[in-house]
């Protein structure tokens, strides 16, 4: 629970957040300027009815404003931030990973019909390039690309201070940019992404077949077929040469990925999440960008940017905000 | 010369707009929606000067008003497409290909001076895609992005209704975006970019060093030696099994390119000009989009648009228009 500020008497001028993750919901109250009044996390516990779900949400947001002496009626906008893709004109989801019931909830309608306040929901990825770019590594900038690179390889882009979602809210799946040819399989179906070789997922697989027996990689995981990304920054830390050569090949493959970006959208800055953070300055972002200088223009990587998310464990908390308060901006412009 | 409407009276009325080529200049008059009331275009006869070559072209404005019963005083702003990379904020030129004497040429600031009005300058990708979004193939659509497929592989994009020119002007330049690993050595130094593969310097190149002497292409071209990609699009035409060879080929990059930008923008519609054009709906467009298919998730092949840019030799006296126009609509923003 952070405490920035106090809540102010004036009507609609809360905003609220909500976190929705695979295994846990993070709310948040802030005020109009995005500073956090109230914060709190619990387990996502699905009941396998999204409307229950979403009715017990409500309830949870109640209860916070109510320890702020507020009501729901101090709301301008509830920002919501939702797993895998979605629709955003119609506030409902499509495809949510791990959340029984979930298919189509209509995630806006329930929550404005119990709230009876504006809510604007985006895809994870979207909100923690929002909440980046106004709270964290992207503040000042006026445009960034967010890449979550955990399970999978999401990305938000911010342009011009804008979320661009593109024609069907597909912008920012560079994840699946192909870097290869033909290349490894994807999860999705296709050859090649970048996910294939730098997402969580695709990268603890091939972990779990290629580390050698009696490397440091295989010692810290308590064996080689329990190997992990996590292993490898700690064993590369060590000197593991294993280790080492896996993270040269997930640098060199992540640099692909966003040389494609850089020439195509020029953004001053690339945001990069989770296994990237962990991997840090030595292990990741000083070898990305001198792979980058490869792959670039000098005037491109010159003036890139590239840094690890700042606002880590405070994101779900301040996603949901980020996105309640752009949708309050576009509402006013 | 296209007479669309006639000018009016009004005071700052109108807009001009300049195409500044290699070998020609084209200039246009329209009103303040855009309707063409007249349009002229000369060889670019560069003096060595680019003090005296921006004169001569505002005096070519000048008696183009005069013609309308204006003055420049009746221009709102004037657009201008500068070919190469330049920077937008400053309006000057850096690196101008076939323009003696016109390195970091001061564009803005001369015409502003000449004629005493706003100006604008966008690279001729840039202005090609604002054209193309108003007044051709994107019309109604929110968004697209403009591919040159011209010696070089140009490209712009308009996102939400504005143009996207990034952090240092240098969005677009899709042509350098890797589409083979390490793949061929394109001009600009680096391996696999898409230009490489479909740029028409790039394919001349190669057409001149790989065309079969008995091929119709070779036949079509006087020998395989002066082979160029119109000469393969005619032979294809006819059956030709090397010139169907080296559309597919020219189709199967183009692809890869094309599925980068779809899966980081999630445009609407992609527009393809000059050789692309050429090739027509069953050599390119046709193709394309079945190749697409396999390097999309459906959500994305079903939806994305690509189509051959609609304004062909109207595209240079369009270009300035249009960039005058964006710039207007930017400044009332």
């Amino acid at each position: 629970m952070a405490e920035e500020g106090a809540p102010t008497g004036e009507r609609r001028s809360l905003v609220a957040g909500v976190d929705i993750g695979g295994t846990k919901v993070a709310f948040a109250i802030a005020d109009g300027a995005g500073r956090l009044l109230l914060q709190r996390r619990r387990p996502t516990e699905p009941s396998g009815s999204a409307a229950r779900d979403l009715a017990r949400m409500a309830d949870d947001l109640r209860a916070l404003l109510a320890e702020l002496g507020a009501t729901p009626s101090a709301l301008a906008a509830v920002g919501v931030s939702v797993p895998g893709p979605m629709d955003p004109e119609a506030g409902v989801l499509l495809r949510p990973p791990n959340l029984p019931g979930w298919q189509r909830a209509p995630v806006r309608a329930a929550l404005e019909a119990a709230l009876g306040c504006p809510v604007a929901i985006e895809n994870d990825a979207n909100a923690a390039a929002l909440a980046e770019w106004r709270f964290g590594a992207g503040r000042g900038h006026r445009d960034l690309v967010y890449l979550t690179m955990s399970t999978g390889v999401g990305g938000g882009l911010v342009l011009d201070g804008r979320l661009h979602r593109g024609a069907r809210a597909g912008a920012g799946e560079v994840g699946h940019v192909a870097v290869e040819w033909p290349g490894e399989t994807c999860g999705c179906g296709l050859r090649g992404c970048l996910e294939a070789y730098v997402g969580g997922r695709a990268w603890t697989q091939r972990l779990q077949r290629a580390t050698p027996a009696d490397s440091l990689v295989a010692r810290l995981a308590g064996g080689a077929a329990l190997a992990r990304p996590e292993h490898v920054v700690e064993a590369a830390r060590a000197g593991c040469a294993f280790a080492l050569s896996e993270l040269d090949r997930f640098n060199e493959y992540l640099a692909r990925g966003i040389a494609a970006l850089a020439f195509t959208l020029d953004p001053a800055l690339v945001v990069l999440g989770t296994i990237c953070v962990a991997a840090g300055e030595d292990l990741c972002f000083a070898p990305l960008r001198a792979k980058l200088r490869a792959r670039l223009w000098p005037e491109f990587a010159d003036h890139l940017a590239i840094a690890p998310d700042a606002l880590g464990d405070e994101l779900p908390a301040r996603a949901g905000v980020g996105v309640a308060l752009h949708a309050l901006e576009a509402a006013r412009a």
